[in-house]
């Protein structure tokens, strides 16, 4: 297996990284296999989904609609507000996805983007692995 | 890693179709290895629970009480009544699922099925990518 | 591919199980691979966040917001209250999950651990197969 972290900057804005074209670019020249997306990280997820057309924005909204930011709410409290819903997200958004790869072309369809979704405002940087198995 | 890409008719009725013996079918025969379940779509998700016994009505009624069908909740917003919903169902149910294959056989539970989650009335076909890595 | 099942004791309790540490074990030595961690039951699944902190509580939350536990909003109904809910929840949190090993070790961020997440109260036992791809 072929594995390597990039580091990706998502500013202290809440909201989604396009992953694709990096991905896109670990897997050119490479052959059939599995790619593993993990993010390595306690308050975020990665998911598939149409970039550009608005989704992003109703992903996020429907996240603050299942994991309300007032932090009464939670157990877990500490750092920015929304933090408590920040540490719910990876268990409806997992932080890891397989995506096969045919020919080192990513096998998306069309409208799917490989989406880094981070609704925490405290980490500017987030890392991703990716790992290539054939 | 052997691939394959199979089209199932899901028609234009929302709801389920069970995968579970299509990918039986594909690993008869290999032996040990992971089975890549991947749907090439913006609007459908894949999912392992049980069918037969009314959980799937209850899949696609808590898919739409997270995400109401009334469009004006979304910035994505063309084709039928709830397409905008139906872009942010793959953050939640991910199209993309891995399991596990013992001797030419899923290791699924007995009350395990495979089953593709597709609430969109506008795409008769859908393709599923089947991909065996040992 | 190397794989074995490990029964864990969850008790009559809702709640989650930390399935960390017998990961760990089970990849120990190993080289750089894709750990698949699959739970063959229709009513847990399988997540990745921190523990000790709160948010397993704040899970379990979410979830019965998600899916309340009053059994004639469901289809599916049998067993103890709330086994209609359960049966959904692996539409949304998934029990399958694939981690990366490097070295003979989880590529786990600082914070993540693996979770069994097990709202049911019937099931004092549950199987986990952890599988090893390299």
């Amino acid at each position: 297996m072929d594995s390597t972290t990039i580091s990706f900057s998502t500013g202290r804005q809440r909201g989604v990284v396009d992953l694709t074209a990096a991905a896109a670019e670990y897997v050119a020249g490479r052959g059939d296999g599995l790619l593993s997306v993990f993010v390595p990280h306690a308050t975020a997820g990665v998911a598939l989904f149409e970039l550009g057309a608005g989704s992003d924005v109703d992903v996020m909204h429907a996240i603050d609609e299942l994991l309300p930011r007032n932090d009464d709410r939670y157990r877990h409290r500490h750092g920015s507000p929304g933090h408590g819903a920040d540490h719910v997200l990876p268990a409806f958004v997992a932080p890891s996805i397989t995506i096969p790869v045919i020919g080192g072309r990513l096998a998306l369809g069309t409208w799917q983007s490989i989406v880094l979704v981070d609704p925490n405002e405290d980490n500017p940087q987030r890392k991703v692995r990716f790992s290539f198995l054939e």
